[in-house]
């Protein structure tokens, strides 16, 4: 099954059972029924829809090496530099269809494990190192289409320098034993998003590890026997799309990933019990050029929306005349152009690693994720300032749909809408940048590639600044 | 009646009955029961009852006046610095039980009634103004402790600077006739917050008319005819204080209000039909110094809980190690003191006013009102940054109660605290920030006092910077 | 003589005895041996013998299409893609020779008039307009490789908006007569950096004219009857690369125009008397993408000496461990990447302009120039904030060859430095930073494009941000 | 002779021949006609002569408690708030005729001594403590009105966490013998702003030494045996009070202060060899409160001269329209009223401290360090942003008396000031912030009182947040 159709995901899910814990009650019943996942889902089932629209088939799928049956472009292993520009265009449809607010839309964890089928000749011949397990689990996942997630952070118990955990029971997953079966986890990963909707969950060590039993890589079914995925509350705020046109839509769900004793098949580990590679992996792959590729796309997409909302709301109450207002929408055009530039950049300096794949430009992605995380929530605090007192004006659909009805019509019309399609309008920006949705796409966006002060330590010992020091010394040599 | 218990306050509002929709259906029954409503309304009603709690009667109340009788300080008249001082304790007093949350709590409508009451004079003899109907108003509403609104924003049809409203029927509230008995009001006025649980609206215009018909003061009660409150959503995540410990409490919603030909009782107009009068009074007097007064106290005391929130965020997972921790942390406490500072040389610089009232000088609180709107936004970006994943690790109350939380003991489990406690904490801090209840908050500070653009501009006029001009020029004249 | 050597260009100066003033008096003798000008002509001279530098002919020079003798790059009129690499490459290699501090090196007034000669078809046919005489003078100039300097700012009277001169002796240079031999013109323009050390002088409308007296372009040579260079005082430290290794070579100085009844010939004059086209040509000309490609790719040069400044720094006393160290060098990388990519997408997305032109994308160059203006200012902050009391601590070198020296030699030495090598470090930083002619340098990238709030605006008004409102609309509509 | 005269203050110090060197010649002749000295000594001088004008007398001095003739304001030992409200007006004075320019006007040093004299206290009885020989040099200083500088910063050779200095001759100064005489001091100490031009030079640790040969504190003549003051480069620009306004009369020269086994006699020597006082006397006296008292007073000063040369400006080319330069001006009014409400504040909460003296609020001037290092810099570049290309077109005075004069009255002339004011205004915004003069007080106020970033941290550890912690377990606890 190839390049499946949303009913072919939503069916998959719903038969796997996950066990799915929300507001202290386990889901049961099909998953895409509850009101806490069947928005996302079917966000999610319209992204898969897309591989199989007529006028779209070319740009989000290409033939399977294996098979030449269409499979999605974000398991594409990218050899040129067109290569890119077609992940990048299919990034992009997708990112549209949810205008970038679906942070974890499957190319995401396509591009990820397909990063790592492109780097596994780093793990071969190394100790308890099993590449040919991700190739197998890689062309498994693209010829089935699968949807993933995945979760590389531990709990967040101590933030201190050099603590280390000395509980007797595991906090942090870690590997607990070894069975004719496979390896035994038991602890917990913070925060799977998608968790408990997705057909598998990928797993490995983020790095800086001391102790071995902590150091892995594997992928397992949601439905593994002693996983537990255990919810926030949900923040959709409900099913009407013009209450909540986003959180009814796109909201998809944190969770924490609990190890009850998990038994990880040995023909499902990529590697385990090896502290080194555990703390290479990562960045010897090309797991972060690809990635980061996938997500920067998709964040200019996000922010080509967040521009239509602010000058909707410049349109709506007429402000386009003030400086300041002009200033702060320039401020997103300015990172807007910025990001475009820099995703380009990295591709036209994109080169052949040393196992034959056309890679992205790290440092200029580097550039990139130092960059959206400081200006994403500017962007929110302009639309607030934009949009004042109009963000708390925000009757509901049911209060439209009553006796109240002449008064809204009257005292919330607009210089260029009627009162339902600006309350509809602001309600928009409000669920972007103020609903508990909201508020958790800034933070996501913020994080999303990890702590942006040590992102910008990590950019300052990587980054080759030797030419620029010696042009110095040359000048201060120069009579 | 004076100084009221918060039983009395809770059921006079119920019998007022007052014309309240939200989500499109009218509130029936006791508005006190009603979810959207009962947090804030047993807030408020705790604030009352502070005034007859033995160790704080004499910080919360005086002798009436006229009966002798204790009554709220917020509605004495300042005469001297020490009674400057004895209204901040009393405002921080409330403010503390609250955490400062409550923008609207009863000492800020008190405050601008007071501040009316004592700048009379200015309205004496003048055309259409009746400042004794003020008096008498003042002293019914503080010797039976009423509990107001207000509203003076337009709709925000139109916020291009030359816009005139030219519609047959209006928008903006307006005068539309006089009978008899009183004036007669149609159109509507934004955000009335606890529009619909006060004994009274007060309605005045906030100057900048160029119309007549707009130009007017008055008070009428709450469930005057013809008066309606249209919410929107309410922002009360839901009953439990565990999953909601700001939202269930201190929710104070925003409402339209909407005058569908409310007749205004002649005894109950301030002034109507005098341009000059409309657009000056605010600025003559004393309403902006004593409501900054009032609202920079209560800031105050908010960005103490903040700074208490970031603290107990650092040594929940034992980041103060970091530099730029302390120094997040450090914006906070300049920023607490800074406050401070400014709301103590508004009284060292308090001076008798023309009609012999002590008041606090407005360019320090200007001061304050220009900084706040700044800060407040930080502090919720620095929670973010701070509380980072553990903000997003937040399951509910149910969840501790459920079959799952021996996952949450064990993987939740904080340096300093246990699970329970620590995801309480969390809760407490996206409550205040990430929550849709905390983004208003935050929208609220921005905007409290108008449009911070404006302030600023108002601030440049109206600052004396002519010494320093003088200073320049006898430096450029010395040879 | 085309592509000329240094020594070329000194003598053709010297000879042109143009009328310059500097200090209260009128300069005199050779102006390359002027203490103001000899250090900035001698680093000119530099850059004009690299084009006869064997191992960098071919990048700085191409041949002529009139006669096939070498000329310099930045006169070639772009075809292609390629074209706008290679005049990149030629750019940032002149660049290099000074780091980029020389905002105007002949490349960029070569660029101006290269746009001007490759947007002649817009005058064509146009009432007092010279296409031709755009072509000649263009020709001439590569041929002869003149120097230029241009002016286009009106003298900074009243910068209210709706200011226009009203005095009977002109201010702002405006045409006041026309004679057989050409257009008078009267009145002064500010400020021409290098204005008295070029061949010719540019002048033209940056648009915006009421007045068609004040609508003209033309060259005129700098020694034309009745021209003035009236200078600001030097900012050349003195002669010592030790002391001021920036001033005594890159100082270029910026003075006022004055036209005292100037006759420019007629075959010099590009348009007159036309008041559409004078506020027009400049924005449909070239003249803008070229000048931003130019101006962008010597301030990467300049970006890339600021980093290696810092890290020569951060080196010298050893501070990388700081995490805040770490974070303000990556902040200069982040800028400097960022501007890479800039230029990088302006060629990606450069097309042929109407006239048969390679055209680099204008909207991203303006990005740049919105971004560089607000960066700059930062780099020099960060130097500040890191070199701290090391940048007071800088003796001079006649310090180091007196009789103290032993005491500079224990006390100032740093850990990978000794102290001559120390301070020689912090006299460039300061030099860069803190010198008059340091924050002249700031001042200049402030402004180098125009004000920084119009620049904005103007962005906001040009850019095209249907598509993105679109999608909002189209979510909307959604159900 | 108390209180002295400038003419006093001038013959003392040129009758010392410290040992000055500058640009590698040592300052023979009266120092006081050094072309790098003549300007501030001069202002000095100014400064001395206020307390003898009969208008200002009784604010400049006080009757001396010993003898009864009056001496400096600045040397009085606060006992009650009104004693700090007079330091203050007393300092504000002084700063008014400097601007706020002369960071080290004697005020600062004699408050210094002050604050030692009474806290010696804390010395009485521990070991190597000599507090009666502070007691007596201060009252010697009061009562000859000393002119003094001091120095405590270590040479900036590593500024790693963990540097321990390991040369064998030292560098840091330190204590290399005792005689009979006294201590012998050998190395150096770095910036010593003034030096060189004072009575005397304290000397002591800042804290944080290990090795208890750095620890100590005296006071020795700025003329003894052995000691040399090692100038920078002059940054007055010249003697033109047009050209160089600011710089002609206010530059006050750093120096490295070299100690060649200097010996500082025992009835100077205040401690010694005792590591743990060397490393809390700073700490525990009230040198913080006091030193932080008069330069927040002075700084205050330096903002209000900062708005008046902004606002100066705004008039000179008529830009008060724009709304952000409304908003520009306004950020140094809030930051102005900021400074003075902390300074208010101080007084205020100031107590009596253990020995009897009353000492202003800590904190809040811990607050105002925090603030005005960050602020002072941002002033610089609002008048760089309003004053753009004004701040070039500066001729000198030596051009006006030129034949060039027609044309600079006719083309510099601005809306409200002939072209010569017009001049000598930018001139000035251009020597308050891009001569060399100006750019070294942005850093002088950065690093006034240490790195901003280790006073941050200072400020969240000495910071008692306990009762906020407390009120958010309140809160949490309530159901």
């Amino acid at each position: 099954m190839p390049a499946i159709t949303g009913k072919e995901y939503i069916k998959r899910i719903d038969k796997l059972k996950n066990n799915v814990w929300i507001d202290g009650k386990q889901v049961t019943g099909n998953i895409s029924e509850h009101p806490a996942f069947k928005g996302v889902m079917k966000s999610q089932a319209a992204l898969y829809d897309l591989q199989h629209d007529k006028s779209m088939k070319d740009r989000m799928t290409y033939p399977s090496p294996l098979t030449g049956d269409p499979v999605g472009v974000s398991y594409l292993q990218a050899k040129t530099r067109e290569d890119l520009a077609r992940r990048r265009a299919m990034v992009q449809q997708w990112a549209k269809s949810n205008n970038g607010m679906m942070g974890r839309s499957p190319d995401y964890m396509n591009t990820v494990l397909m990063a790592f089928a492109s780097s596994i000749e780093f793990l071969r011949g190394k100790e308890n190192c099993f590449p040919e397990n991700i190739t197998k689990f890689y062309e498994y996942a693209r010829e089935n289409d699968l949807s993933m997630t995945h979760t590389f952070i531990d709990p967040q118990v101590n933030r201190a320098e050099y603590y280390m955990e000395d509980t007797e029971e595991p906090i942090a997953a870690k590997m607990v034993g070894k069975t004719k079966q496979g390896i035994v986890i038991k602890g917990a990963r913070l925060l799977a998003t998608q968790g408990g909707i997705t057909d598998e969950i990928l797993v490995f060590s983020a790095g800086g590890i001391f102790d071995k039993a902590n150091g892995f890589a594997f992928s397992i079914p949601s439905n593994s026997e002693g996983l537990r995925f255990v919810c926030r509350e949900s923040f959709a705020g409900g099913e009407s799309a013009y209450d909540y046109p986003l959180s009814s839509r796109f909201e998809e769900m944190d969770t924490i990933v609990v190890f009850d004793n998990v038994v990880v098949p040995w023909d499902r580990v990529f590697y385990y019990d090896n502290i080194e590679v555990s703390n290479t992996f990562m960045g010897a792959s090309s797991f972060q050029p690809f990635t980061l590729h996938q997500a920067v796309s998709r964040q200019i997409v996000k922010t080509e929306f967040v521009l239509g909302v602010v000058q909707s709301i410049i349109d709506t109450i007429n402000i386009s005349e003030y400086q300041h207002v002009q200033e702060k929408a320039s401020e997103i055009i300015v990172a807007l152009e910025t990001m475009k530039a820099l995703v380009i950049k990295s591709e036209v300096e994109a080169e052949i690693d040393e196992w034959g794949f056309m890679r992205p430009d790290r440092t200029t992605l580097q550039i990139a994720i130092n960059t959206f995380p400081r200006i994403y929530p500017r962007f929110t605090e302009i639309i607030q300032q934009l949009g004042a007192s109009g963000l708390m004006a925000i009757p509901t659909e049911n209060a439209f749909k009553s006796s109240v009805r002449p008064d809204l019509d009257q005292y919330l019309q607009a210089k260029s809408r009627n009162a339902e399609d600006r309350v509809r309008m602001f309600r928009l920006a409000w669920d972007l940048t103020m609903s508990s949705f909201g508020t958790r796409e800034t933070l996501y966006e913020r994080y999303f590639f990890g702590d942006p002060i040590k992102l910008s330590s990590q950019l300052y010992f990587t980054y080759d600044k030797n030419e620029y020091v010696e042009r110095v010394k040359k000048l201060l040599k120069e009579k």
